[in-house]
């Protein structure tokens, strides 16, 4: 039987999804439920890994359980054995051609940074701190200025980390939404698929072109050329959440 | 040489503001601030104390030191003392009457919760999580239907947690704002100050009337004849944080 889930977990704590020697991961936390509940050993495959850090409020993965049971019951079962930082929002049985990583057909991540002279430790979990004292309204509407320059389909190699093996690097961004609020920004990147650190590099760009730190030819550079040196820094891991995945049909 | 500090705290890792045998807490942590930056011992006094888990996001005190500086300076000094979930925001010289605790006039405390049938890792930490799956607009309005009922001078004697001692249990609430976004409600309550457990145990009874656990009657009777068995639960402490503190003057 194949079951999808949709996970939401705070990733402060975590080593990002994909099980590894060093250090507990969701993907760990998640399997180690399912034996605890169902003594089976089962696979989780996610939609695709989260880094280290990051957090997600629409994770979705499947996995193969010998149990037959009604599929919007696994939730319960296995938030009773997850740790509260983790948390099964919906399950559902699921056809057995669907593949939470090869089905996906749109993911949305939002990053959130704060921008103020000093830390501030309700913010700092989920948004990065940007030190500085710059209007808001006059830094969101320079990243709207720019943020069309990465949507469409483009060769993203410049912020793709290193060492990362894909057979492309090649990937289409649908849209770039910016909102500001307070001294907060949020960018909501929804694309086809994205590479290792693309969105952190991304809006680490945005934020460069904002701050005057890059021109616009910069960062036409960094795509049209995949000239690495034209990009910003990446952001750190805190400020980046998962927002959803889709797949075309209605799973939960 | 005394200094007004405007102070930001996560409260998740403390057992409240005031120093305690048994504990951490924000006040500790300051003073071992203050003692590390000047090598002096000094004593530093809120507006009021919060309760262990409780949140800030513009506690005020005052502290008395040997060191002549800019006032302004203080708040960097310190922060580079002071752990990741706690932040000095503003800092500055401050007149030798005023008193963080008995020239505060007016305090704004909010406190969040969110409705959902399962949890959400993501608001966890800063929200209270009721299960259920109610509409969110009809209880935000059952709210401020009966919001008005505490609005004004009256005796809180049944919303005040047993065994605290004080001279009197009249208090004056100047607002109560209630605010919903998606399945998530804050509750703004400004006033000249509040007794211990009196904002969570307000918004746990603005709470079971909106749910239909206690009717208007009763609330008011509450109130009126100061009694306890018509009062709702007390809230958990991570759905609060103490906004703001106003003082008359102009400080920071």
């Amino acid at each position: 039987m194949r079951y999808a889930l949709k996970v939401a977990y705070d990733g402060t704590n975590y080593c990002g999804w994909q099980i590894q020697k060093n250090g507990n991961t969701v993907q760990a936390e998640l399997e180690r439920a399912i034996s605890e509940c169902f003594s089976e050993t089962a696979n989780v495959t996610a939609s695709g890994r989260t880094d280290s850090g990051v957090h997600a409020k629409g994770q979705v993965c499947h996995v193969d359980l010998k149990i037959d049971m009604p599929g919007n019951r696994l939730a319960d079962a296995l938030n009773a054995k997850l740790p509260p930082d983790i948390c099964v929002v919906e399950s559902c049985s699921a056809p057995e051609n669907f593949d939470a990583n090869r089905s996906a057909k749109r993911k949305t991540y939002r990053y959130k940074f704060y921008i103020s002279p000093r830390r501030d430790p309700l913010k700092d979990r989920y948004s990065c701190w940007v030190k500085g004292n710059d209007d808001i309204e006059e830094i969101a509407n320079k990243m709207r200025e720019i943020a069309p320059v990465f949507v469409g389909e483009h060769d993203f190699k410049a912020y793709c980390a290193s060492g990362s093996q894909v057979l492309t690097t090649v990937r289409e961004v649908y849209s770039i939404e910016i909102c500001s609020a307070e001294n907060e920004i949020s960018v909501d990147v929804c694309g086809g698929g994205f590479l290792y650190n693309m969105v952190r590099t991304m809006v680490g760009t945005l934020l460069f072109y904002a701050l005057g730190r890059l021109k616009k030819e910069q960062v036409i550079t960094s795509i049209e050329k995949c000239d690495r040196s034209q990009v910003g820094k990446t952001m750190p891991a805190n400020g980046l959440t998962l927002l959803s995945v889709e797949y075309g049909v209605k799973l939960f």
